[in-house]
């Protein structure tokens, strides 16, 4: 078969788009900025003159195109085409993505929650790639998740499931940006362990990330990793935290859907192996003895273009299973 | 389509066994003891005649079977047709179970652990009826559970999948019999409701429930929720404590798999309205408020038949798939 499938994964500040062949191999890709502001009909119309020069620069046309799988953050109706509202991009209400696309380029276009696309990504030719079952977290701002189960993604009944950050491990704990209280997202995100540092400082607790806080007003998780490589005991306690609250959830989906791998990606895991093994280390700790766990935890593999992959492997899938509209 | 499909529960006292039509209406049924300490050779055997015997009754012959369901407890190895080991049936271990029911009745056996059994009867025509998605849950001396994804049981990549009653509120917390610390069977199940009442009288708390200790020299579940219902102050806060355990554990499951039903079955819904509402309470109390759901919480209808209907529907629906081996 030849063609190319295209991978959108629209950011409130960027959109990056790639073009792929067949068997998914990068052609090439590129990013502009999202331009928000400009409201839906220019970033759409912008997204797909991007898609153009791409598909030029590769030397292909628009009939070339397979498919084009596109992520977005939620809340939206993904199998009706429909971005309901969002966040970052507060002039996007009821905006028919699909179809405004599907105008411009003429090609079939799959849409998924941006979380749910980068999990796709990782199951198909990432860290999850191999196995039928995989729980995927990424940790970043917030805490976004994922579920592959038998080889497909869950998405509920109201197409917003996999919400893994709104979990709750410890009831009646931190207020959650969400409304709920003890959410696994208000202790181990990225912005959480950060702010969770800075409390405690601003209790009192002693820690060399003091300095940091005095100097540039604020903390970030990448500063909490650093100082807990240098030794600092509040840095280890923070980031214990993080790891217990993130090994507790990794027990729950185990209990749940069954993963054969648990994959964590998003900005935070450059903190790296002290990361991960603190995960691994607190999820042995509190798992059952009822039966040795075949579950592996690790990290993903794609970067910042399991975005792009994720989409285009989507709108691959979806190619093999006939369902193309 | 003429025929009949057979559904066997599989529990450690009693076999119960069903015929049903081809539209899963009850032909007839019939309940056995075990014997599991008779080996799996006896046990096998009498459940085989007594198929046979219920398909003379029916004015039937063992052609007429289309296909078996089986459910029985974990773990084994469902797919290979493979009782591991059993808790109930100690001489169970390695049991080619589906080979052996087959040699005897000649059909197709479907086999799946018994609270997914369950589940799907729920699903396929009781309390999840008309959904794709479901979570169910059963209240008995522990908590099963099973997930029904888009119109598809949830298996896990070990088959040993939705252990909801395993998933953690209070880390930890109470020990589980699984090892873990603060999973949800150690504070809301029949037995451990009934450990906490019993708890908290031994530790001095008065209440009206320290005479039914005194006197049986034990509590049960049932005796709480009556003393609960004749305004008991501690039965109060025992069974706040089990409903806002399960209601927790519906919000974590709806930032899962996002059932469109969570479905409560088991010995311990005999409560009725007064556990019922509690949990929805203590739900609507906890979640977030950045989205109205539209999850229903409710009691399984199916009651003790729900073991035998879910296994003969599950061996329906492997038919309809056109996976019958």
């Amino acid at each position: 078969m030849s063609g190319t499938f295209v991978g959108i994964d629209v950011g409130g500040t960027n959109v990056k788009i790639g073009l792929f062949d067949t068997e998914l191999k990068l052609i090439c890709k590129t990013s502009v900025t999202t331009d928000a502001d400009m409201g839906p009909k220019v970033v759409i119309d912008k997204m797909a003159k991007t898609v153009e020069e791409l598909v030029a620069k590769a030397g292909l046309t628009l009939r070339d195109i397979i498919a084009v799988g596109i992520g977005t953050p939620g809340p939206a109706k993904y199998s009706e085409g429909i971005i309901i509202k969002s966040t970052n991009m507060p002039k996007f209400k009821n905006v028919p993505i699909c179809r405004m696309l599907n105008e411009k380029l003429g090609a079939p276009i799959i849409f998924d929650n941006d979380a749910n696309v980068a999990c796709w990504g990782e199951y198909a030719v990432g860290a999850g790639k191999g196995v039928k079952d995989i729980v995927f977290f990424t940790l970043g701002t917030g805490i976004g998740g994922g579920i592959v189960s038998n080889g497909e993604l869950v998405h509920g009944c109201d197409e917003n499931g996999a919400e893994l950050g709104h979990t709750i491990i410890y009831p009646d704990g931190r207020l959650c940006n969400c409304g709920q209280k003890g959410c696994v997202e208000a202790y181990a995100s990225a912005d959480s362990t950060a702010r969770r540092a800075t409390e405690a400082i601003q209790g009192g607790a002693k820690s060399s990330l003091k300095k940091v806080l005095d100097q540039k007003g604020k903390i970030t998780s990448k500063d909490v990793y650093q100082h807990l490589a240098s030794g600092d005991k509040l840095a280890k306690e923070i980031t214990d935290g993080t790891a217990k609250a993130l090994a507790i959830t990794c027990i729950n989906m185990l209990h749940a859907t069954e993963p054969k791998r648990i994959v964590f990606g998003g900005g935070m895991i450059a903190a790296g192996d002290i990361l991960l093994n603190g995960i691994k280390r607190f999820f042995d700790e509190h798992i059952w003895t009822l039966k040795k766990e075949a579950t592996e935890i690790c990290f993903a593999t794609l970067g910042e273009d399991a975005g792009i992959i994720g989409a285009a492997a989507l709108a691959q899938y979806t190619k093999q299973q006939g369902k193309l509209k």
